[in-house]
């Protein structure tokens, strides 16, 4: 693409470094923001840098806060005996929009992967195994992707919690809602024969 | 959506009150730049507010530039017998990255449009009927929209530069390259029979 202006060029070239965002809309943006009133910038501009400068995580289950305590944490209205164990915030919040949980958190940070040097260390592990025992949590909930690494930090976090006495589980795989037998992809029918729930 | 956090509920609705970004690509960024260093967010932010504030406008074509001639106005490369006319800057890019045409362009900044307000004195015409007479320009061409506005634009400035002894021509309009007689639409076909090019 020929810019005629190095500033555009530049603010293009910084969007596009953004995810899911090509130089078409990055371009798109930038002659946006032009024909708004410079405010419409500096508002953008703003919240952006404020957001990346005063977010917090929360000391309890380390998911993304404005506050110490997230609010979920502290709300009085979560079931204190459900706790699911997720791979990062973006996680609680897809389960947070079905409104079908009301139990508390854990974010890790993360699963564990020796192939990219991420250790039991690097994750927030260690508080979850202290949070455990010392709470009302009857049932741990793991939520981790369907992964090599996801099921071996499963593997490896439920050995750890049979200990405490806790019930676990893991959140169901199976076919999607929706989805039709003949175009579901093989690994997923297999499970979800073997995972398969009898009628009560 | 529901967000745990204010500061993230902010920088989503700014994200996506900007054009063609929906709150799922808006959430996908954010936390983009949640997981890259602040510097990340300082140089986007920076690069933005200084496109905002720096940017100015060719005092001759009314492009968007660095300086206070454009390098295209200001190049001794292109073919100064030869005027475009367009709406905006970004239609210079796009004539410019088909790399087919070496004259100069005017930027009239939009169209005529007594719907929106827009009268000829909003736009750039008084520079362009200015520009015409003094200049070594032996071909203005059009290339505005095929709208109403675009064509009354056309129309009312052909009728001012005619005076001007200029040759007038506008872009050929007719079926895209590659597209199919069948799926293209009745006004486009109508209009390319109508205006058939000759064998030589």
């Amino acid at each position: 693409m020929v810019f005629s202006s190095k500033l555009i060029e530049d603010a293009v070239d910084q969007i596009a470094g953004l995810p899911g965002i090509g130089k078409k809309t990055a371009l798109r943006l930038v002659f946006h923001l032009l024909k708004q009133d410079e405010k419409t910038t500096v508002a953008l501009t703003d919240t952006l840098l404020k957001l990346r400068r005063e977010i917090i995580y929360c000391e309890q289950c380390h998911h993304i806060s404005d506050t110490k305590i997230c609010n979920i944490c502290s709300s009085i209205k979560r079931d204190r005996s459900l706790l699911c164990v997720v791979e990062d915030s973006q996680d609680v919040m897809a389960i947070e929009n079905t409104a079908q949980y009301q139990g508390l958190y854990h974010v890790l940070g993360g699963v564990i992967s020796p192939m990219e040097g991420v250790s039991p260390s690097d994750l927030h592990i260690d508080s979850l195994l202290k949070r455990v025992p010392d709470s009302e949590v009857k049932e741990v909930i793991f939520a981790l992707s369907h992964t090599m690494e996801g099921d071996t930090t499963t593997f490896y976090l439920t050995k750890k919690l049979r200990e405490c006495g806790v019930k676990i589980s893991t959140i169901a795989r199976g076919i999607p809602i929706g989805s039709e037998l003949e175009y579901t992809d093989e690994i997923t029918l297999g499970r979800s024969i073997l995972g398969r729930t009898t009628y009560d």
